[in-house]
């Protein structure tokens, strides 16, 4: 059976594609997951893409993913920067977890430079897009297949 | 028909007038909706008046108001300092943004003197209790009539 | 009757006891609030013990205590760094606050030093482990005792 | 008779209007006074409106008020940042004081972002254009009434 | 033979209930020393209670429970802010250690906020009152039973 | 000839005894220049009172100073902690500077902890109310005599 | 004819796999070079690379690939904390440049969470260990072919 | 009976006169006790003048002082900058607390600029020679004649 | 005509050659002027040489300028480092601006490091003695030359 | 025989006019080497102008001027803000050392505030464009000549 | 007649090789006095080796060794990070003060990093375990050989 | 055959007892390598002596050590403060690291405290002057002794 990925997505990621499309591009994060979905299958994965504008529905759905996903990618959006609760819950668990985010983060405003997700992700993807999600999930189908759980 | 603006209250702020009103007055929320919506109507605006505990709630009612409202009211409350998810949903609408604070929040604990809101918003009026709504609301009245979309 | 105490648990400990218990120990969250309300019991205290991982359902729960509670003890997890709404709501409760770490926050990562809710608290426990919860019900039995409201 | 409130501007606002005002709009400082003025008189209130780009002057028209005015509107311009002497007159006077800024001034550079009036202030108002004048003098003419001298 | 436990107070707690008792109370550290005393007796500890204002003899009694002791609460006082030499000296103690302060210092001036102590004490415990140290003793009480030396 | 101080006095000092004297006293400035001026009589000194809200005369009499005064006192209020110009006039002078302070400053809000006269004077003298400037002028009637020039 | 990419190595970094294999691994960096050029290939791409220990020889090497590289994959190692003048010769480059880094620089020493590299980079990868060149040059090939020179 | 004044010199003040004396003055402790002798009989003064290396000896003296003094001159030296225990012992004293430093710790190493004796003591001088300590004693003859205990 | 060169002088620069001038020198800013004027003539420029201690008088001067310099040159001595005021003048000018100090502010104390004037001038020279105003007026002879307004 | 001057360049300066010159101009590093050897001529000084990009060569190039050199012109790019080794170089000189800046540092980003060469500096001048290097040459042409070594 | 050395251990070295010994070594503070006085002696030096719990009795051997002793050696421990009291007393001194720290404290927790001191010392060693001691000593044979006084 | 040390020297230490002998002292770091030698020799340990002043050679040759050296002594120079590629080249190696300082870098500017080699280094010694290299050597041939590789 395909190994399950949880591909989460925080506050606002919802507009992806729906803002200026004419400057940030059409791709909407239906776009995104079906790429992620595509990409996976592609690789043996079993994608399972959400998104969310609730801490506390994200924390639920990474609580859940200890019993069920062999990896977490997020891009945690906003609540990179704020949110202690996400990262201990994702330092609850003992699968791997990558961390992207759209754009590059370090070229933007200051506070945006600190994640507190970065100090419990195995790896830290930013700048490369929506294309991010899919070199993670390309990186997990390697790394997964060479430590098998 | 009326411009729709959408006045969004953050957490705690459904207790107002129910804790030491013998201290910070009588007055309560529904009051405050009350004046704000009497106030927009002799304006000619349609007033939105709503308040939530939830950051997830009000950033789902700021990403609906971008289809809907001419312009966004805010007092942010305890979610002024610390939430980037909420700044980030603000940004995202090209509608006028208002940040108010009953209390001048540069008086209270250092920590307070920072709004993560402030750098979308477009002004910010604090201090001047629950009037600062209805001024708000008479400065976009003007401020609509004056650039309408 | 006896005097209602409420017990609120912030986000992620409702994994305690789950998560590597060879290391952390098997008693979880539910063997927690058995042992409160027993202790609660023997101490003449209502306790009313509940977990979420929301910060508006702690809220909410906090107002809901201005009318029906004694006095609350609360153990804010990761919200206890970051929540400037948590912190407001509970300084607008009239009745004692104890604050609650099972672990000694002070010799962990430095951003877990600073706890928002400790400017609020009456008073603050922490690193003795689960006994944490009793020992600030016993304190209250014998507080609220002195004090009667 | 009609309450005095003395309309203060600092250092640089004389330029209003006259620097680039094909962006920045044409209402010159006498547009402003003059609307003051007649905003006051319609609101019952004798307006009297000055600005020195010398800070001494400032303090000594706020040491003149102390006796004259029933409220102080005051724009420091650049002395907001850096004039502990001004915050110092605004503090002795009984009266109210409103602080007006025209731009939003948290989303300008960061030694913007601290005025030292806010801390003797009791409301502040920034970023509603010239506009703000008479918010200010619109909320003193309610609050005046509520709480006369 | 009970389990001996060194309850040490650091400099000006010597006067306890003789400064201002209308507002602090009237318990003097004498009361103190007898209620650990008793609460002591009454959990099968022996409890050592001493006080002195030189750090240097609490360094020494600390050094001298290296030998004596099952265990250590400390009430380190003005030292907890300003002595890497007691922290130190802790440090060098196998035997559990427990830190206590009367007031809340999370509400009070910022500089005692950081206890040095607080790095090498399993559990702090602040703002319970004088009731504190008794809590902390029936910690040790039930700790020491579970894990004899 | 009996040497001449030069007595200066800051920004708002001339509001002094105006101000909500049944807390802050009846003693106006000009009581204060009495007390100057016949103190150093009786001690053989030329005082030379004087106050100003602004930053340039202070400095104009600081540069006439140079050639008439055999010391100075200065009260520099609200410029003590903002005006590099005043430090640099006073430094200029190669007579003794003695800064006073009514209050003591280190009680106050933190930006009044730094003065930068402090680095150019020879003595400080704070919270001793308006006997610091007799006593001030008192040490100057020892040591210009012990260090004529 | 393919694009050519340069790929960049700093300093240290052709000790990789030589220091303790057992813990990090028995690739080296010409291992990691053989897989860049390999992959390359399959990608369309002509990867040039290499490393050196001198900060000017990596800028002579970005100098010259102004002319001749249709992209840089640079993992500036220690230099990336400490190095304007390499991120000033990144700066003056056209091409699209992506910074790697073998390990998650976020978990490592504060020192190491800030890189001037990432300020004029396009995307960032850290903690994908030696697989993020292959996963950068992938996105190149891809992001190369869509805005062709 | 005359009050008694204790001053109090802290560690290192008994080398006063020793070290570099064509420098710093041949002026010994011993002198400056008997000038302040001097000095307060003349002004009906009770001068008890101590020195000791000894935080905890300073200590005891200002509790003892709570019973038997009518105010307290206290040159903290080097404690100044570090003890918070002298600033509590201090804080426990209902009579008024002069502080006096013989140099203008304002022109030193930054580390001296912040006394946290500074933070209870009424007044401050510093920079005024040995003369600051009779120059406390005079302010504090006048002001005990006005506020007698 | 000449272009006019607006040559401005903050507080205290009056005092030049008058102060230790066996040390700093002989030359006075009377010299400087005529220098500057004769150099600025042969330079065919209109040199206008001012010093004031007012910094509202400097702002009057350089509003002033907007109509009459084709340039500016500013000394803003102890102004540099603390008036936003000035700043914000030589902000609202549309000519160039050059700033000069006489000594190299970067090898004197920490504060003179900043200077709110080098935001908005178009160039700084420091440490070049008087010398750095002749140079800043041959910059400004060519400049204006080479892009007449 | 003229005085030779040293005239050196850092980092990244050989690309002077070959970027973007559209925007920067056109002049290169070799004009502006023409234009200094030319007005040195014409000053009587012998110019030796120099680049690289290597830190060391910089450090060897100013360590064989400390027996050749009259003066040192340093335009030392990124590594003003990041090298003390080149500070120290510098500071081994006798002679006078001249730092020159392109642009005006001051308006860049905030890294680029601080530079360890303006320490050892005599004087610095940014902001100037090229001509910087012209004015800090006739700066020693006159300098020189009036303190030949 | 031999130099006197006086070396000096501060708080808590009296338990050196007493804990956990099969960790840091068996060598006690009594061995390393041995050392230090055959060392010493093999030198021609007079050894005089102590330790103190008290920051005042390390004071008092100090102003002693002011008349007695060619030089001072001396291991602060954890005074070495928060006592001016000892660094003045040090600075008292005319002799050569060589600072010994077992441990590198380099590499230790932050607040160690830093160490009065060492502002005062002539020269400091850290991490060359006990033998830091006799290298110290050596140093001393040879420089006061080189320095008699 | 005997332990290889390699002494290594940075930046600038080329010139030492070349610049101002009178104070500094005649020793050239020729005769610093001559001491080294002959220690060495005396203690058995073959020393390679080199200095740079590139920062990669400096790498190189620490790369070359690994598989030669038994011990590396270093003295960092300004890289000390600046390097981390050095830093990462030294935590490579697995022999035993000891830095070394001519002067007290705790005595000289701010930015001289922090050492990164510090971080990585068994020892560090500083202010014994040229003496710190013996010192260090003897101390390598005791413990290498001790420790055989």
């Amino acid at each position: 059976m395909a190994p399950k990925v949880l591909v989460l997505n925080g506050p606002n990621l919802n507009l992806l594609g729906k803002r200026q499309p004419e400057i940030y591009g059409y791709e909407t994060l239906a776009d995104v997951a079906d790429t992620c979905r595509r990409v996976g299958a592609d690789l043996g994965l079993d994608v399972d893409f959400r998104q969310s504008n609730a801490e506390y529905i994200l924390i639920d759905w990474i609580h859940e993913a200890r019993e069920t996903a062999a990896a977490i990618v997020i891009n945690p959006a906003g609540l990179s920067h704020t949110s202690v609760s996400l990262m201990d819950a994702l330092a609850a668990c003992a699968c791997p977890i990558l961390e992207v985010h759209i754009s590059n983060i370090h070229r933007r405003e200051e506070f945006r430079h600190l994640s507190h997700v970065s100090r419990v992700a195995a790896g830290v993807i930013c700048g490369f897009g929506t294309n991010g999600y899919s070199l993670a999930l390309r990186h997990l189908a390697t790394s997964l297949q060479a430590n098998p759980t």
